[in-house]
Parts: C-alpha cells; sequence; structure tokens
C-alpha cells in the first residue's frame, strides 16, 4: 500500500482537518467536530441542502458546499456511512426555517441513517425534511437497486441553483428529484484501490482487462472484459445510457466525464472526444461537457460518463453561477450569449 | 501500459481534439491545428500572454488560458517542446499590438524554441515580445539549472492579472519576473509513469520507496528514499523550500499542494495539514492555500509543494478573479473581507 499517510487510523480525521484549514473563508465544521462541515456563510431564508456519505470520494461529498450547492455534509469513515447524529447535526446547522432537502446516492446505510435522522428532525425540532435518492448508475438491470454514482453532482447543481433563487422546499425538492430522474452514468475501471485500514488492494485485475460497469467504492463491475480502444471502451459506456434514456433527436444534453482517480485528465478529455461523436452522430445537441475529478474512488483507474437529460428549466438552473471549494462555475448561459 | 487509449501514435491529438470540443466557448485552435491553442475572445489592446510545452501534464499548460490568465499555448508531443513556428502562430494570434510575454518553464527545448520564436517575430513581424524562465524547482542546487514545474501556476496567475488590468508589457514582465523569483517547488513521487509511445514506466521502485527531488517528466527524483508517514514527507519538501526562500516571520505566503497525477485528493488535503503546520509554526501567514491537479506527469503518484512569497501587489494581484477551462477563482480578498 503506497499512500501518503500517517496511519491508516488517522486517514480520514488527518484529510478532513486538512480540508478545514485549507478553506477557513468556506467551510466550517460543527461543535468542532470535523466530521460535520457546513458552508461558513449560510443563506437566511434560503431552503438547506444536506448530503453525506463515506470519505473516499473526493470532491465528493463534501466538496459542493458553497454558494448555489450545498449547505452542509457528513462525512462518514472510508466508504462508510455517516451515523444519523452526525446528519442530525448538520440538518439543525443548515435550516433557517424553510426546511432541509437530504440530496443522498442509493446505498443501504445512507438510506437507512438519513432516514432516521429526518425522523429526529421531525420528533425533536419542527424542521421540515424532504429527501431525493440518487440511483444513475445504470450497470444494474433493476432502476430500483441502481446505486448513486456521479450523477448526483448534477442534481446537488441543479437542486443548489434552485434554492439559490429562493425556490421553497417543495419546489427544490422537485427539481431534485427531475434532475435525479433525468441523469444516467456507466463506469469502467482499470485497477483496483485499497483501502487504507484494509491494505490490500480490493480485487486483482490482469494488465489486458478491465471492469465494465464499476461503481466509487473500490468493488469490481458487474462484469470483466478485455481492455480495448478508447473508442470501444466509450461505447461500452453510452450505448447502455441512451439505451435507457431514449433521448429523442435534438434533446439537449450535459456531459460527465469522470476520473474515478488515477486516470490522467489527458484520458478523460480523450475519452469526451468520442463520447461527443457518438452524441452528434445520434442528433443530440450538447449543452456543456464537464471533465475531470468529480467523484472518486481514491487512486482507483477509470473513468464514468454521465449524461443528463435537459428541459429549459434544468439548462437554466445548471448554467447558474456556483462556488465551492472544489467547483467553480461562471454562468454558462452569458458564455455563451456573448 | 494500461491507459484509455485508442494507439499510442493519436494519443495527443485524441487528447487535444477531446479538450476542443469540451470548451468551445473558451478555446479556439490556429488554423485549425489542435497544438496551437488560443482564447476564443482576446482583450482588444491587452498585453498578450503565451505559453508551451510538452503535453502530459495537464492542466499545464493550455488549461490556463482563460479570462485573468492566459492568452495562448502551443503543445508539444509527450513531455517534448512544441516547435518554434508553432509558438510563432500562437504569438501572432495573441498581439493585439501591445506585445506579448512568454512564460516558460526552465527546459532545453522550451528555452531554444521560444528564444527562436520570438527572434523570428522580431523580424518577420512588429510584435514586442519578453520573456520570463521559471525555475522554480529547489532539487537541485544551483538555482540557474532549475527545472520550472508546478510554482509557473503563481506565475501565470499574477501576470495574467495584471495583462488584464492593462498593465504594459513591460509592467506585466517585472510581474511576471518577480513571481518567478518568488516561488519555489520540490518534488516526491511514489510511482513512474509511462510515455504511450515508450510503453514501459520511467522508472522501478519498490513497495516501500520514494522518489525525493522529481520533476514533471517523469524521471526519477535526486534521491531515493524510504517511504515513511505523511507528515516526514512533507518536511521532506517543505524544509529545502524554507531554507531557500529564508522567510522572516510574518511573512505572508501562498502555498499550493499539486498532485502529480494518481495521487488521490483525500491524501493531497492530508499533506496541506502538515504544510499549514510547519508554516503556522514558523510564524508565517498563510494568505491561501490551493490544493489539487496543477501540473502532473500523467500517472505518476506522488505531490509537490511550492510556497509563494507574496507583497502586496503579488498578493492583490493573486487573489484577483480568474476563469479558464482548468482554474476558476472568485476574488479571495472579497471573500475575506465578508
Amino acid at each position: 500500500m503506497k499512500k501518503i499517510i500517517n496511519s491508516p487510523k488517522d486517514f480520514v480525521n488527518d484529510m478532513l482537518r486538512g480540508i478545514y484549514l485549507a478553506h477557513p473563508d468556506e467551510l466550517t465544521c460543527v461543535a468542532d467536530e470535523l466530521h460535520v462541515m457546513v458552508k461558513k456563510r449560510l443563506v437566511p431564508g434560503k431552503v438547506g441542502i444536506a448530503t453525506g456519505g463515506g470519505s473516499g470520494h473526493l470532491p465528493l461529498f463534501l466538496g459542493y458546499i458553497g454558494n448555489g450547492m450545498l449547505d452542509g455534509c457528513s462525512i462518514g469513515e472510508v466508504f462508510q456511512s455517516s451515523s444519523a447524529q452526525q446528519m442530525l447535526a448538520v440538518t439543525k446547522s443548515v435550516d433557517s426555517g424553510q426546511g432541509v432537502l437530504y440530496i443522498l446516492g442509493n446505498y443501504g446505510g445512507d438510506n437507512l441513517n438519513f432516514k432516521l435522522s429526518g425522523e429526529m428532525a421531525d420528533v425533536e425540532t419542527s424542521i421540515n425534511v424532504t429527501s431525493v435518492i440518487v440511483k444513475d448508475d445504470v450497470a444494474t438491470d433493476n432502476p430500483e437497486n441502481r446505486r448513486g454514482v456521479a450523477g448526483i453532482f448534477f442534481v446537488y447543481k441543479c437542486a443548489g441553483a434552485a434554492a439559490a433563487e429562493m425556490m421553497n422546499l417543495n419546489e427544490v425538492t422537485r427539481i431534485a428529484q427531475k434532475a435525479a430522474d433525468n441523469v444516467r452514468t456507466m463506469g469502467i475501471a482499470l485497477s483496483p484501490c485499497t483501502i487504507p485500514r484494509v491494505g490490500h488492494p480490493s480485487f486483482e485485475i490482469g494488465e489486458d482487462e478491465m471492469e465494465i460497469g464499476t461503481g466509487i467504492h473500490g468493488e469490481p463491475g458487474v462484469r470483466r472484459g478485455q481492455l480495448t480502444t478508447a473508442s470501444e471502451i466509450v461505447d461500452e459506456m453510452v450505448y447502455p445510457i441512451l439505451k435507457d434514456l431514449q433521448l429523442p433527436e435534438n434533446t439537449e444534453v450535459a456531459v460527465l466525464v469522470n476520473g474515478l482517480g488515477s486516470t490522467p485528465l489527458e484520458e478523460q478529455y480523450l475519452a469526451y472526444g468520442h463520447v461527443h461523436n457518438i452524441l452528434s452522430a445520434r442528433g443530440l445537441k450538447i449543452f456543456h461537457a464537464y471533465v475531470g475529478e468529480f467523484a472518486t474512488s481514491m487512486e482507483m483507474a477509470g473513468i464514468s460518463i454521465s449524461i443528463f437529460k435537459l428541459d429549459e428549466e434544468l439548462k437554466r438552473l445548471l448554467a447558474k453561477p456556483a462556488d465551492t471549494p472544489f467547483f467553480r462555475q461562471s454562468s454558462l448561459l452569458s458564455i455563451s450569449s456573448i
């Protein structure tokens, strides 16, 4: 295990401390607990948006706390849910009387603890809580069982912009659910990752192999295939998404090519070139492309591709500016219209 | 060699095509040549800033073309200089009558070709060209031989902000030279990288070893050491920089913890925590910290640390907003002063 760490047991705390120290103007933590991080200057009267999940996915989850996106995040150990108590602490901190929306990926521990946190908020406080569970990974057949992966970024972005426009909790929840319904993701991995406390790679794989349909927890994919050309690898991801989304010609979409950790940005852009080919050939219109690391599994090599179906409302919200420690965007519409 | 590519020979072209297609509102290329990329909407009457270098370092170099930073970039094959003709094409494109500043890292091929390009610009055109060569890597003893590594980011940022304020060529060049004089960098690597056309890793290294004083071309460091704790690794980088910079107490600095490619953001932040400890204990004031991938060697694992000594002028320019495909920043001073 080659990692720049002090010890496996201190990994998450040391990492959170580094983030906290590096962003003193943007982030603060609740009751000195680094696992409960919230936006430094909350906007009074705005619906709060909270998320949470395990460590090992940076910039997910906590990196999207900031103007135009999220208000707070609870963080667990590597690939483990945070506790319901931590989620409740975030909920209380980010509520300003208009209620709180939870946006979470579809995992057992997160589902359970966010549900419990919402119930405690209801009993202990008068905070209205709603939840949207993101299930964007098309690798599994049954849509209800699908994992939440990198596509959650689009849900954060649109819900965050809606809340920033001072929409009410019902409206922000409706937008988040629509965004979650409109995004699909598929991933492949070329190498595993190593959880520090475990100390060995999450799976073994040959020099000429890849895992197809992998998530963001270092797990193998749904099947193993030959490592082929970039174009064929991209085909393996984009066609299942297009089959699932059934987009009519001229539909506007946003695309996210996401690096899973150690795959160089060069390869991510190279892959985007072929995504562009396929979507253009289908007569789809690419409103905006995001390429980079948005949801990772530490040092896993691989990429995921997300396609986000836009309507006028989602496009307008996606295009709004955002400013967080890890994601910043000027207005996309003003750039296009210059 | 596990890479998401179509073929080693097409790697750079395919990658540049992906970048070009992903950023249609921000970048364009000169005479349909993907190796010569410039800002889409140049600001009339502004001093042009051009850079260039080999591929394999994303977001360096081309990723910093945009508002408040660079105007154009010529791109070579992996770890190889672009040609003087390509540099000249960029020079002609980004000049708007106020002259062009070249900012380059200190490498033989780049030095030679930028010099030639500047001479051709002088003979063929009436464009005034100045150059600043960045030599921030403290791994080598002789300051004149030092390589340019991730610290070039600070030179781009300050010179770019100066040009955006419509300073003249002499002033922008003075700022760039002062920034270059004030930044130092040191890097370590845990694993090599593989140049696609070469097909095998650039060096071999054991599970318990690291390379100390490595650059950004996949080369080994100036010496090999034991892989120790994150804190000891950071000590190996920060103390040589501090020895070289000789900063009096209360000096304001900016810090860059840069991932070399496959090192997870978690480990970069964890390292930042200890940088913060050391600088605080020395009585230095951290004005701003940047953590992430700013200058890479494809899938090399490792980090570099840069420390940038600020005065009031450099601080003001560093704090200015910037908006490029890979780096976006709101004004740092307005955030601090809210």
